[in-house]
């Protein structure tokens, strides 16, 4: 691997893990009353569709880092639903 | 074009413009108490080395997408850092 495809993979993994300390957050503080429920909305929505985009082009690292941001997001949305 | 591709742009329209409704939020309310600065610093680091990524491979949606989503993602954190 050179090192522009190494970049790549370290960006990929900052974004796609970037949701982590947020979700710790929430479940300390139990509260999101500052956190946008528009932005989280729009996240999980186009987070399922870059899902479906990397299944149907069938591209692993698009498949991957998306179930897991999914995965982070959709926690976040859930919390802020239910602490709202 | 076709409906693959579309279906990519608008995931990639919707992820990309998901942070406005948050940096709305803040310039209405001026609290940033309950978002993670942890988040913050992965996604602006992750943005911009996506951005040199996409840089370094001329890819013009990746550059594109990530000055947007950069512009965005560190409005929230220059507000988090303000207001915290």
């Amino acid at each position: 691997m050179n090192y522009i495809v190494i970049l790549g993979l370290v960006a990929a993994a900052l974004t796609t893990f970037s949701s982590l300390p947020q979700v710790v957050k929430i479940i300390k503080i139990k509260e999101t009353k500052d956190i946008s429920l528009g932005m989280y909305v729009l996240v999980v929505a186009g987070i399922i569709l870059w899902l479906v985009y990397g299944l149907l082009i069938g591209d692993l690292p698009l498949i991957t880092a998306n179930v897991v941001s999914l995965i982070f997001t959709a926690t976040i949305l859930g919390f802020k639903i239910k602490y709202k």
